[in-house]
């Protein structure tokens, strides 16, 4: 980041951080989902411990954020 | 989150995202790494799109992190 860049706040980083987000909880979700073509258990599993990841870091962001707005 | 937690800053955040985004990379990782039961490409494609998901969210905190450190 440019040294002229002004300190961000948290109300940007929380935006751009949802994309990402997004992305992760929305592929996890459609690998879940994927009725033709069922995961594995073993690697289903491991989707599932991606998606809770998501839903952890989606939490703090929405604890934090709110925390922020008090 | 409780009215009498005090306000917390981002160092706290930053460290507890680190813990569910870890699991999230490592867990793609291990599905992209796995080869005993490869997954098929278009499921493969779609953990990509997790990974990337995951380091856009490290690059993220990092810079966020380093802006907040000036």
């Amino acid at each position: 980041m440019p040294a002229e860049t002004p300190r961000p706040d948290f109300a940007v980083l929380n935006h751009e951080m949802r994309t990402p987000l997004n992305a992760i909880l929305g592929f996890a979700q459609m690998l879940l989902w994927d009725d033709e073509a069922p995961l594995p258990a073993k690697q289903r599993e491991m989707v599932e411990h991606i998606q809770k990841g998501g839903e952890d870091l989606l939490a703090l962001m929405d604890a934090w954020a709110e925390a922020q707005s008090r």
